[in-house]
């Protein structure tokens, strides 16, 4: 369907001149398209000329590799089985509000014009809570593909926007431990494989098993969340500074920092497992206990699965979000784009979820609980590192799947133009013609190469006695009589996949 | 791909009993959905358990309807060339707020919470317009399907909300008179017909039309948009009830009233062009002249494109928006779906559009304009006339496309299970299993009839034995040995389409 054209010899962009009569549509080089929705220097004139602050328009070369990217998606959820569910973007004020922490500042909050008091989704997840509470589902295996909102700082080139994407797939119900867990890592696995954006890792903890190495270190459960949030920047910086954070800020002590120390700075496979099973202190604390228990059986499915090459259990994963309780995910690039300077991307995480089984309770009127484990794919992230790595290659995209051009050879042929182009879009044929009574030849076939429409048909006085449309390759310019009534079978045939 | 099954025997629908465990996911009938989607009394215990007022949640089978409406929207788009744009479901306020006229009352504007102040987008089309001016694009086909705001009074049953889909194709550019104007007919004609909702009337008319009749009618031009407001309910009440609002509430005098009267319930082809052509007093003024040519020229491409028999000149069509110059399409159902009293849908619209000349000019910081000439599908109408219809028959559709379903039929099989699944996974089928680890092979089976499953992989100690699946048809119950190696093509020749 989308077709990449390769085009290392391409010059300039060839942009339409202002009003040109016939001029071809747009179809910019990414890079071009990469600087406009940056916000150009040119979008200041007019002061209503620009999208907000960390949002942004998608040209139709974006939008050919977005969807690109969402059909690899949507085909992995599929293919485990998952419908489709969608809510609304707006949802009342006080729903949200308590779900996200300190987060919850982050939400945009639509004004009072009278009514109910709302704003604008966080994220897919608590949405899909208050979903499964309020119609009562118990089980369900969904994806959702939507926008969500957050008056974050925005860093528009590593991907990161106010309004973007996420791609979530859950499972909901009661089930035996880790097998829905383990699914939830296979989708990880096929959709980062598939997307060939590099190498990666899938870094999983489990929050019993974290809760259970405080305990131990004898940090009070009310420093847990802050000491997760210390923790995760154990990816960013060596465990010196994290340590000096949790002593200095956090005020622990020097002593018991350096007891979880030696445990967040573990990470491995089955037999760092094994090795902990068999720690005196954690071993007798029952939720790290029951959480290093799951963990093995997570590693024995993915073993099954064949996957466990690419995870690892990473004691200092902790993620941020309150509502977790079990296993965490998070993956991430170890790949690094590097090109030029300023423009390089720099991306970390590109999926993450977790295993959270109180959420839909808190929305219960009776406190029922549904289990739930769940992925999100961060496709902004990926489409930013896709995006830079065409513009580096000098990849020009197609943005319409136009198969053919109709077009005419002399002047006073609009009706036959007209009359054989509906007859194609009658029989299921993309075609395209100029919306000029009497365009020049050169024009329309200039058209076909900009746009990279394969096949010309051309109507001429001739050809209309004969009762043919001579075909014509826009490749190799050769040219064939077809009878009329042969000609959508024709053009089929030749573009069969 | 997407499968409907008739259930004229379905009895009640089969629900998930709450944690039950191995319990079948969701498969509603749309009937119940339609219920929750209305907000039932369940949804007001919690006070938060309920969307925010004209917003719904998408069911799965709701979700599996619209996706194959879109999917219809979608593909006659591309074959008519057009390439796909996004634009923030945020804009400036200010950028909104004086494109609607009256209608700007309806726009959901944000807190503000510090930076630039928001609004929620009302239509595609503005947005699409400052697209243009702020990128400098003079030549583009666009299709954007997105959701828009308006704070309007819901009317749920009809497909009228506060959050909603619209479905926009337009075409920009500098082009001979009304070739782009055919087309957005012709792909109206193409998606009403392919939709299959029943008879439909296209109604045309020319704002140049309309403000020459006004004028020969001696109604200042002050009045005329108030007017177009008046007129348009001519398609809901007779014409003395129009003419008293005139008369009355607008202030005309009865002679002006009897006048335009005379015109406005007119509608006609290409006949009703040629004597409004002769027309003494209308063909004198400049306005009516060229809308009239371009009429006469519409008519012709559509006589071209063989749609005329469902295209009607109306001159009592007048469109409610500020920002259109010429041409303005509406398409009508003519036969009302009216099955069971209260849930009878009546629908009006279900397409819409026109051109707008000048809209792109008013963000040029020069003036610059682009022409535009667009369409809208109303697909929230549509989606509810198909919806009750479904209902009506009874009719069940299949939310998931899960090809086959890797059951075992004794104990201690899981990890047979998980290597068969992810075999398949791998091979590109799109497979489930029960998250249970010891799941009764009637449960698995039953699961299958119940979610429309048609292919089962049986794998017990026999099969791992001789290295073979066991491939069982659900509908027929016949149960066929495959060489395990063989189990992925084999799957895929008995699903070929």
């Amino acid at each position: 369907m989308l077709r990449v054209l390769s085009v290392a010899a391409a010059a300039a962009p060839r942009l339409p001149r202002p009003c040109a009569p016939p001029g071809p549509l747009l179809l910019g080089l990414l890079s071009r398209q990469v600087r406009a929705a940056a916000g150009s220097a040119d979008a200041e004139r007019g002061s209503v000329l620009k999208t907000p602050k960390g949002t942004r328009d998608h040209h139709p070369a974006q939008m050919a590799l977005r969807e690109r990217l969402f059909r690899t998606v949507v085909t992995c959820f599929k293919r485990h089985g998952a419908a489709a569910i969608d809510t609304p973007v707006l949802e009342l004020r006080e729903m949200l509000m308590e779900k996200y922490g300190d987060n919850s500042k982050l939400i945009y909050e639509l004004q009072d014009q009278g009514g109910e008091l709302l704003a604008l989704r966080y994220d897919l997840t608590v949405p899909f809570a208050r979903y499964l509470a309020m119609n009562k589902i118990t089980n369900i295996k969904r994806y959702h593909i939507a926008k969500v909102y957050r008056r974050d700082n925005p860093a528009m080139t590593r991907g990161r926007y106010r309004e973007f994407y996420q791609c979530d797939f859950d499972i909901a119900g009661q089930f035996d431990p880790m097998i829905p867990d383990a699914e939830c890592l296979k989708i990880v696995h096929e959709i980062l494989s598939e997307l060939q954006i590099g190498d990666f890792l899938i870094k999983v903890n489990d929050r019993r098993i974290l809760n259970g190495v405080f305990a131990i270190c004898g940090i009070p459960e009310s420093k847990l969340l802050t000491m997760c949030s210390t923790l995760d920047k154990l990816d960013k910086m060596p465990w010196e500074e994290v340590r000096s954070e949790m002593v200095g800020e956090k005020g622990l002590s020097p002593e018991a920092a350096d007891r979880i120390g030696e445990y967040v700075q573990l990470h491995g496979g089955m037999d760092l497992i094994e090795q902990l099973l068999q720690d005196p202190k954690l071993s007798q604390n029952k939720l790290a206990k029951e959480g290093l228990g799951d963990m093995k059986l997570l590693f024995e499915y993915l073993t099954l699965f064949g996957i466990t090459g690419k995870i690892s259990f990473d004691l200092s994963l902790a993620r941020g979000l309150d509502y977790y309780t079990g296993l965490i995910i998070e993956a991430v690039l170890l790949q690094q784009e590097n090109d030029h300077g300023e423009e390089s991307v720099s991306v970390g995480s590109v999926a993450g979820g977790g295993r959270y089984d109180g959420l839909v309770g808190t929305f219960d009127p009776k406190g029922r609980k549904v289990p739930c484990v769940g992925v999100s794919i961060g496709i902004e992230r990926i489409f930013s590192i896709l995006e830079h790595r065409m513009k580096a290659a000098g990849e020009k995209v197609r943005t319409t799947e136009t198969q053919v051009m109709v077009a005419t050879p002399q002047k006073h042929l609009l009706s036959a133009r007209l009359k054989l182009i509906s007859e194609l879009w009658d029989a299921g044929i993309k075609a395209e013609m100029m919306y000029r009574k009497d365009p020049k030849l050169l024009k329309q076939l200039q058209y076909c190469e900009d746009m990279g429409i394969p096949l010309v048909a051309i109507i001429g006085e001739q050809e209309l006695r004969d009762g043919v449309v001579k075909l014509r390759d826009v490749a190799t310019r050769e040219e064939v009589d077809i009878p009329r009534e042969e000609l959508a079978a024709e053009i089929r045939r030749r573009l069969k996949p």
